[in-house]
This record gives C-alpha cells, sequence and structure tokens, in this order.
C-alpha cells in the first residue's frame, strides 16, 4: 500500500516569538489562519485517506498536530523522542511501517513551505509514487524547478530521462547531489536548465530505504529496527526514549542519497522534477512572502493595526485584543505576543535566531 | 496662609500608549517608579503640610490622585469637570481658596517636569512667598535660567531687580513675555542673560488674581466666583457641571500675566529666578533624558529586556511579565502596555500625538 509521510521537526527560530518550543512554526495558524502543517496534511489528503498518512515529529508536540488534524488517527503520530535529523525520523518511521505493511510505498514530505499549485504538486508524488511502483529499488527525491539563484539551498544535477511503462514525463537519473553554492555557481546551475532545488521530500519503498540504511548506517539502521520491533508492545515508549537519543544526528540527503547516487550498481536514485512554486516559512521576511501587502507595501498578520507613513515593514500579532501602532515606520519587523515583543530591522531577520539563544541564556526556558 | 496647589491638566498624548484618558502622564511611575504627581507632591511638602496643599486636574483623575498620595486631604482636591486651561484652574481653584482663608496666599506648580535639585526650587518658591508677603499686589511667575536656546517655550524678559527687605537676591520687575521664538532669538536671549524660560509655576494672593481676573476676564471670573460660592454646599457639582464647560479656553499667561505686565500702575508683575534643571516630560525622548543609559546608549524603563546589537534605542514597558527583545535596531522607540504595542523612530516622537488622534478616529475611546 501507499502512504504519506509528513516529517516536522525544527522549531523555526526564526520566527520566534510567535514560534515557541511547544508551539513550533508548523503548527501556527501563519497562512491566512491554517497552519503548515494543516497545509502539508491537506495535500497529501488528495492521495491517501486519513488511515494511511503519518506524521513523525517531537513527542512533545503530539497535541499539537492533533489540535492541527483533528481527523489524523492516534495511532499515525510517529513520535520522536528528541530531534535527531532526518535519516532517523525517515528511517524509524520505515521500519515502523514497514512491520505493518511488508509492501508499503511511502511519499515524505516536509511541512516548511507554501506550494502552489497544489494539483499539480500531488501529481509529481503521483509520478514519484509510479517510478517506485515500477522500479521497486528506486530512491526518488523531488526537484524544485529553481526560479533563482538560491545560495541556501543544496542542489540536484540531473542526468538522464527515465523511460517510464506509462507515458509521463519528468523523472531523471541524479547525476550528482551538490551543496549550497556561491551565487555565480547557483545562477550558472539555474542557467543550464539541468538542476534542480533539493526539496528533502522523497518517496521508496520502506524496504527499500531501510535496506540503503543498513548498508550506509548500520548502528542507527539497528536501533531504528529495535523501535518497530517494540512499537506494538508496552515497551515502546521505554525503547524509544533508551535508543532514540543515541542515534548518530545526520540528514537523509548526507546518510543516503548522496552515497547511492555515487554507488554503481543496484540502487537507483531518482529525481522527479516538481514545477512548482515553493516558498520556504522560515523567517519573518519569507512568511511575508506568503502576504499581501498593502498600498505601502506592509506584509500585515495583525488583528489591531495603525499605520502612519509607515512602509515596507512586517507586523505580526495573532492576539484579538493587542492594537499594534507605527509612526514613520520603515522596513522594520514588528512581532507582538502575550509575553513577548520583538522588534528588529529587515535586514536583521536570519539574526531572531541569535535572540531566542540569548532568551535562553537570560532566561532559561520561559520564552523558549 | 500659605498653600501649595499642583496644577495637573492635560493627557500627556505625545506618551501614548502609556499615558492615556484615564491614567494620565502625571499619574504614571515613570521616574524611577515614582509619577510626576508625587514628585511634585514630595517638593511642596517641604514647604507645606498635607492639609495646605491642593490639586488641581480632571475630576475624572481624583481616584488616581488619591492612590498616587493617599496622605492628600480628600477636600483638597479640585476638580475639574472638563479641561478649559490654566486661567480657569488658577482662577477657580483661588476663588475657593479664597472663601476659606481671605489671605490665602497661593505657590501654584505644575507637574510635568522633573526638577533637580528639590532643595533650591524650595528656595527659589520661597522667595516668591517673601516677595508677595512683601508687595501683596505682586503676581510672580518663576522663570527658569535657561541651558540653551529652546524653541518650544515662552521666555520671560526681565527688567530691574526688585529690592526687598530681605537680603535674598533673585526677583526681578518683568519687562515683557515673549512668544516662542526662533532659533536665533533664542540663541540670543540666553547669551543676554537677561531671559528666562516661562515655567508656567506662580505665587500670588488668591485675592489679587482675582482682582486681576475680573479686570482682564470679567466673565469667566464671575464663573469661578459663582462655583466657590457652591462649593461648600449641595449645589457644588451641579454648579460645577452647569459653569465650567461654558469657560473660555485661555492660559493664565495669556488672560493675566501678559496685559498686567503692559499695564503701568498697581499691578506688580515679578519673576524670580530659578537656577534648576528643568527636565520636561512631556514626550518619550524627553522623558529617556530622565532615564540612565546603558553601554549602547539605550533609555531602557522595562522590566524584562534583551538587546543585541541595538544602540540609542528607547525601549518601555510596565509589564512584570513581558520581553521587549531586539536585534540591530537603532533610534528607535518601542512602548509596550497590554493592550497596544507603540512603535516609532525617535525622530517621529512628536507624531505619536497623531497616533492617538487616529486611533480616537478608527476604533473610538477604546484605545484613549
Amino acid at each position: 500500500m501507499q502512504y504519506g509521510l509528513i516529517m516536522a521537526g525544527g522549531s523555526g527560530t526564526r520566527l520566534w516569538p510567535l514560534s515557541r518550543k511547544d508551539r513550533p512554526k508548523q503548527m501556527l495558524p501563519l497562512i491566512g489562519g491554517r497552519s503548515l502543517m494543516q497545509l502539508a496534511y491537506e495535500r497529501l489528503r488528495g492521495l491517501f485517506p486519513p488511515e494511511r498518512i503519518y506524521v513523525c515529529t517531537g513527542a512533545d508536540h503530539a497535541e499539537a498536530v492533533f489540535a492541527n488534524i483533528p481527523e489524523l488517527p492516534r495511532a499515525n503520530l510517529l513520535g520522536e523522542p528528541v530531534g535527531r535529523d532526518t535519516a532517523n525520523a525517515v528511517g524509524f518511521s520505515a521500519a515502523v511501517l514497514q512491520r505493518k505493511d511488508p509492501d508499503a510505498m511511502v511519499v515524505v514530505v516536509t511541512a516548511d513551505h507554501v506550494i502552489k499549485p497544489v494539483e499539480r504538486f500531488q501529481e509529481c508524488l503521483r509520478l514519484g509514487l509510479e517510478v517506485v511502483g515500477e522500479q521497486p529499488d528506486a530512491l526518488v527525491t523531488f526537484g524544485i524547478v529553481p526560479t533563482h539563484g538560491h545560495t541556501g539551498l543544496g542542489y540536484i544535477y540531473r542526468g538522464d530521462p527515465l523511460t517510464l511503462a506509462s507515458s509521463h514525463k519528468g523523472a531523471y537519473r541524479v547525476q550528482a547531489f551538490k551543496e549550497k553554492p556561491d551565487q555565480a555557481t547557483a545562477d550558472r546551475y539555474v542557467e543550464s536548465g539541468r538542476y534542480y532545488w533539493n526539496s528533502g521530500m522523497f518517496v521508496w519503498r520502506c524496504d527499500t530505504v531501510l535496506r540503503e540504511l543498513s548498508l550506509h548506517l548500520p548502528e542507527a539502521h539497528a536501533g531504528h529496527m529495535k523501535i518497530a520491533e517494540a512499537w506494538d508492545s508496552p515497551r515502546r515508549e521505554s525503547v524509544l526514549r533508551e535508543v532514540y537519543p543515541q542515534l548518530q544526528r545526520i540528514s537523509i540527503d548526507y546518510a543516503v542519497m548522496e552515497p547511492a547516487s555515487q554507488r554503481k550498481g543496484k540502487a537507483h536514485v531518482v529525481t522527479v522534477e516538481m514545477p512548482i512554486d515553493w516558498l520556504d516559512v522560515g523567517s519573518w521576511p519569507s512568511l511575508a512572502e506568503t502576504l499581501s501587502l498593502d498600498e505601502q507595501d506592509n506584509a500585515i498578520d495583525a488583528p489591531l493595526t495603525l499605520l502612519i507613513d509607515a512602509d515596507n515593514n512586517i507586523i505580526i500579532s495573532h492576539d484579538p485584543d493587542h492594537l499594534v501602532a507605527t509612526v514613520g515606520l520603515s522596513d522594520m519587523i514588528v512581532v507582538h505576543t502575550r509575553d513577548v515583543t520583538m522588534v528588529c530591522p529587515k535586514r536583521d531577520a536570519q539574526r531572531v535566531k541569535e535572540l531566542v539563544q540569548k532568551a535562553k541564556e537570560q532566561f532559561g526556558e520561559r520564552f523558549q
């Protein structure tokens, strides 16, 4: 059977103070009142019924996930006791799924982006599933068609097109994975038309990815299998808490995709082209790109605001009783929450994570 | 007998959103946790016992005044039903006092400034009282020795020194009152050494100022006397509410001091020199001058703050549970209250009153 898996790790520290340890960014109503988690779930719902959609996230966030997606079966929450990066999220989830269904094929998606149009995204997932249907040992990674030379992303260098039994086009062998490039290299990649942004989204059979993990990351793989064995027993929590923290932090790209793409032989590393708008929502300015602008180019997501001669600002508050008022303000980010006010120039948006770090040093967990 | 009268009109709209219709700036704990009202009261307490200190302010603020000054006798609150500028605050207060004590002599002070040193301020008040003691028809205005060519204040041009029976120096005839000057004129005033800032603080006998009002502002004077007649009767409130709103809005300077200073004859308009630090607390930058600065020249009056690479800002919050956090911020004012966040560049500090006006248009009384 085919399954969907939403991976929602990461705390979103650059969206502090709205994003918090126990209210991570994927659970916040950031996009027209809906959360990234809800949007990711709805995108998968076009392909799978609720019982075949799983969410892998911090165990602490379980209740937030169910509040976001009331129809998600409680058994479909795969809670990590601590974050150990994507190789382990993917590996432990695959191990659990594969024990339930030895033929499990899984689409792995993230919940960090706003994606448009949803229909085209879903077509790409379907094509990925077809590829895996025809080639059971394929490791398929989705490649976003780049719109500009982004230097903050890894790239996929595509090789020859795959010949599929179906008439669909858009699947290619992966020639190489490329690290985050400098600007000139990134621009050259985009111009060539043969590079994609590495989306961190995949499709594969669970047994295939588990075999790859056993090859490239044998210790972690043993841990994943141990957890899966205990999953439906009373020992689940104790094994999770014993094994998971010991796992090596590493991404699935580093652990599996890159070495597999360079290995001659059985593994087929494939990329499926994804020609979609793919808006990261990792920082206040990137969130602002999902908002409509007022006549002075202010991006406002706040119930009560009062702006005089203010332009190019980002104003965020989800407090229905609180007014944010400004006069003469330009290029500034103002975020109000009940216990924190954060103000910084747009050019310092990436430094918000420094505030989170310093808040931890100074106030402990209070504002995390 | 001698009395002190604190006039606390005005709402302090440039200190919004901390200063509000029902929490005017004089009542706020702005100066090291103390309010301007408390500081003004303490300055007078060096000269008068509580029963001879009166406060004239909006009737709405009566409870706030008693909360600020618990020892103030309740009878000593002279509440205006509406604000009608200083000529009427002074006139109605003088009429009430003079009915209680036909020999009443009153020092009239404002509560808008931080004054240092208090001892020297009190010496000046004592000298003013001496002048009135020797010259019962004197209208004494206190002249602040200017430290720079302020263009936002009126000036007093002094004439010949008064010869007093006591040996004290520092009292002069007033030659003329001058309107707010342009910068060149202001600088010339200061350089001459013969001009003072008009403090809006006075000392006189109540019968003297009432006689002057009867001469220069006869209609208002009739109203003041009518209120005073009804003061100790059950009709106080109804007469106040009937008469007070009809009074012409005008300052005591325009109504009495200027015409009296130009009139040949009986009235003696005198200025007593006040060599004090006189810090206006009318706007956020002027309030900031009363605060100590951190190493990056930030003026902070907030219990919880977190600043990274921030300089020359003003950060105000009196909410003990709320954190104000900034990174990369310069020359900005950030004020947090429970229901409003206000952010503006320092250069727009005077425009905060535009926000108050616009908030009224948009939200009615809610944020006033």
